[in-house]
């Protein structure tokens, strides 16, 4: 892998000596990914194709066509599928001309780094993108992704990883994760159980999706107790093929205990579809809980994603759908509404529950403070919008002195873009060596302390918390 | 116009000399001022004379009077004219000796440093300022004040103004702005339409504000669609004087789309004097829509700013009025308060929306990615007390990597004191270089970007934003 | 007093060279201690002796047991006294054992870095303490403990130690501060008069509270007008025991002026038993107003902290009781919540308030904007866990700009722990010296006011914000 010119260390001579130092120690460490969106399909299929430059880096990915979108080009004009089949562009030539003329709105953004890293250590790209040598680039693009070392299994050797988790629905069935291991391929993808459509009562299509959950279990669900046996049948299977963790996504922290009886009352009001939007907040909140006594029990590691509005655009849902970069975070509150939770499982050291949340304002203020004090809590790595280099050094200002670097959990690239995750990696790592490199000149720690700090930042610290030993 | 010996810049050798040289590429362009409160009578009246110094720089600045009057020392002592025509303090050597004496107070705050800058660059004053000096420096400055360099048209000049917006109630008939066009003077001092003093309805004396629009537009106001209809026509008069934009201050965010039924019973309740306070408040959140929409017809820019309490010390408010430096921030919400708004019109490009605010923990949060994402959203420059070297590191820090610098609008002034225009203009454009060269020499943006960008900052955004060209 | 080599200054050559010259001047000035919670004993009791170094250093340290917690160490292993009197490890070697095998987890916190300095500055300790050589720094520590020098009262005066107040309840006799005046020492012991458990109604046996400050009074309140009393004759007592100020905790910042009829009605009810949450939130708040209003006649600083959720964590406060590492912050809001107090006494400088909070989002937002105009109001040093080197970082940051440094209160270590002082005052001493280095370096202040600004954060704004001259 080809390095850049690029290094986003200090200005400080001193401070960058030591962080490449530092960095050098970690940069060749295999990459742990125990939280991402990379589609499993591209490990079980063996001739799996990327498509062309824009299929491959432009329509999947929200982080860059919500800044296109931003300054007045419409999805349409990105080749962005619309729901209802309408016309978008079709020739990727053009889609590529607009981005690479459009290319300088992602300056000093992490996009922007990510794909010039990308472009550059994987596709050997060195020059910047614009509008004269767009379809030069698109054409050296094109004729690599045709070439064998491009084949997602080889790539994931290239890129040194040693374990990826994708996300999966509780209804899933895992097929391309069986083909994986049934294949003999020695890469370690892992699922991850991600029961929201089931578990969130007010989710379009709950019904079906709990009729599917009937199906996959051999449950017949018609009350709460079969419900959540249910549940914990598939976390069963998910863990046997080989998943340490589960992810739950919440607009809220909100977190309540309800007796089975009021439990059953909700599940048969939504099974009935006369759920109140009350009802489906609080019953939300119970399943958490219910959640953490089931990974008490089975040891799965719990994952929480809280605040981030969905779909905050109207119309780019109607015509587009999800995941088109309108997702807008809100504040949020975790002291009073995790209390519940904590207050059942907080102190069991059985537990490990990782939080994530896009509100900065509660890091120091309640993150840090609940991370802490309880055995069960550690803090994700900075997410979404805050894995950046500015969301990581406000991380680790703001976090690190009062929870303790070993109340965190390391990085997660948590991305569907699978070629962008050692660009992702690389800017933890060399972000961590920058903020440890601070400490040791400011004599906070010294060089002895923070080589092992940066061991377990840049490897051991996921490892560890994801139980991925 | 001289240099003093400050330069705001990092303290690292290789970033200060990066800024600097960044800075000197746009140290001499013209200003854009597309916002702020200086009294079109400076420019219409040939003969303005400022008065004393005390008349120039402390009774209308509430940034200076504010810091004073937190040590206890009374704005009567300090000359402030009460509403009940009270004494106060009528000799202005004796103020400015009171301020001389207290001048340590402004250490280190951004008032200091523009004090410091408009001493030494307008009136060539390198001294600090403090008591035993007091009466030799208002000499200085009083002397000056006498020479026809000081007159404001020469100082438009001096201070290289390409355009300078006034901001002025929907009822003014813009007789200074007519006097000055009809001058024949070259300066562009343009008004700006901002009609909270109609449109929110629990404003003091709304009746008559109405009643005064009514006049003012030959429209006789007796229902909601005769006020809009006003509205429009004020708009296109302040257009023909070389409007670019509106201006809305509002206690929140809040937005909601009434009805033309609603919205007239709520506007025939007010004008009854029976609106109620929720009345008030989803009435303004109706009209920055309706505002909203009005600038997609006529192409005026909107400004919303949101959150500042205003007169929050009941007595100070009864004794010397609005705009005494006791206006206090409060949390904002955006994401959930402009919803409706960005639902009829973010995604209109031809609408341009440029948002301020007062809680810094909605940047990143809500700002940022709202920005990021709506094509008609544009984050306004750090606003009022943010206004300052922290305030747009922090801005810088918290907003360009999610937002991006093209979704932001550059600088505005937004002051009172036509004399710290260009001190203000000053810090920014060296808090610009120094965060740009930080980017360079982290390497994640290069020369060629970074000097793009710093054009960008010091004078293209604004003037693009603002529609100024 | 040996100096470590450590010292926390930037990494930037200059501003490291600056801000050591400036921490040069106040290094040795006295410490000025006006808030905390020291037992008085320490200075009452000629004999006292400290324990072992696990009473010493652990088990009345909620920041060490709580990071030890935090990773699945039980506090009974940690030697923490249950409330039911059950088994908890009485070897405090082995208690000893587990803290420094674990001794890492304190990397980079402001807990470890005042442990590392404590060692070496007050036992001559310089090797990091780990699991080899826990045993031989545990017989160093008690060997030295045994010696005169470290009997407290030559601790207080190799600690150069000005004044040290300490924190007492309402109904405090002070029977020590008491024995230490009539010792003739020359040390300055000075009683903090903290009347939560009286004036707050919703505490844990407030009758009977109010019970024992009837007979400590010898006033019998049987209604609010001779709660008042009695109050106003406590505070005497304890300003004539030397008491310069007041202390006061709230969850939140809610001031409401009741008049005496709704306050004697709410305080009837709360004598019965029979007080609502909502009784005890105004109850609280018009207190709030009623001790600034006390202050105002007799002349005592008033302090509030505010924020902090109480015993979050439900079954380590059963079992172990208040103050254990679980007291978790919340959001604050001022800008309202405040409005009431501060129209009432707010503009009056004879009042002194000083406010302290857990929330850093309202520092710049409200806190700074609020102390930038009221005269009675002043603002804490950043409290708990913001007390380190990155909370005054930003405290320093978000706050001076508006508020102004003359505006703040200096600094108070607000401890138990008597021999982490020294290093507490040195964080804040070597962070307000870099902070100030920067602002030279920029050229935002000179060098002269550097030095002035030094001595006042380092000594003299505590000395005249508690009215300690």
């Amino acid at each position: 892998m080809m390095s850049g010119n690029y290094d986003y260390f200090s200005p400080i001579p001193a401070q960058r000596e030591v962080a490449r130092d530092l960095y050098e120690q970690v940069q060749h460490l295999p990459l742990i990914c125990p939280h991402g969106h990379v589609d499993p399909r591209l490990f079980a299929d063996e001739d799996y194709q990327f498509g062309s430059p824009v299929d491959l880096l432009i329509i999947p990915d929200h982080y860059i066509f919500r800044m296109l979108y931003s300054q007045g080009i419409s999805l349409e004009s990105l080749g962005i599928p619309r729901r209802d089949g309408g016309d978008t562009e079709s020739d990727h030539r053009r889609v590529w001309q607009i981005f690479a003329e459009h290319f300088y709105l992602f300056r000093g953004t992490p996009t922007g780094i990510w794909l010039r890293d990308e472009l550059a250590s994987v596709f050997g790209i060195d020059e910047k993108l614009n509008g004269d040598n767009a379809q030069a680039i698109y054409d050296a693009i094109a004729e690599k992704l045709t070439q064998p070392e491009f084949q997602p299994r080889n790539l994931y050797d290239q890129f040194n990883i040693e374990v990826l988790a994708t996300t999966d629905k509780a209804t899933d069935t895992l097929p391309h994760h069986q083909t994986i291991r049934k294949s003999g391929w020695h890469g370690r993808i892992i699922p991850t159980f991600r029961p929201d459509a089931v578990v969130n009562i007010d989710t379009e299509g709950w019904q079906d999706n709990v009729a599917r959950l009937s199906d996959m279990s051999g449950i017949s669900i018609h009350n709460y107790s079969f419900f959540i046996s249910a549940l914990e049948q598939r976390r069963a299977y998910f863990k046997s093929m080989g998943a340490t963790a589960t992810d739950h996504a919440a607009l809220t922290a909100y977190t309540e205990q309800l007796s089975s009886g009021e439990a059953n009352a909700i599940f048969q009001r939504a099974l009935r579809g006369e759920a109140a939007d009350e009802d489906a907040r609080r019953f939300t909140g119970h399943m958490l809980i219910e959640m953490a006594r089931m990974s008490v029990e089975d040891g799965l590691v719990m994952q929480i994603h809280v605040g981030s509005y969905r779909n905050h655009n109207q119309a780019i849902f109607e015509m587009f759908g999800r995941d088109m970069g309108a997702d807008i975070p809100i504040a949020s509150e975790f002291t009073r509404n995790l209390k519940p939770l904590l207050d059942a499982y907080g102190s069991d050291s059985s537990l490990t529950l990782i939080l994530f949340n896009l509100d900065e304002s509660a890091y120091s203020r309640e993150l840090a403070p609940l991370a802490g004090h309880y055995p069960a809590l550690k803090l994700g790595p900075p997410w979404w919008f805050f894995d950046s280099l500015n969301g990581m050094a406000r991380f680790f200002e703001m976090v690190m002195e009062t929870a303790g670097l070993y109340n965190t959990a390391g990085f997660n690239d948590d991305t569907r873009a699978f070629l962008s995750i050692p660009a992702r990696h690389d800017v933890w790592r060399r972000a961590s060596a920058d903020w440890l490199a601070g400490l040791v000149l400011r004599r906070i720690v010294d060089e002895e302390d923070a080589v092992a700090m940066m061991h377990d930042m840049g490897y051991g610290l996921a490892k560890k918390a994801y139980r991925l030993d």
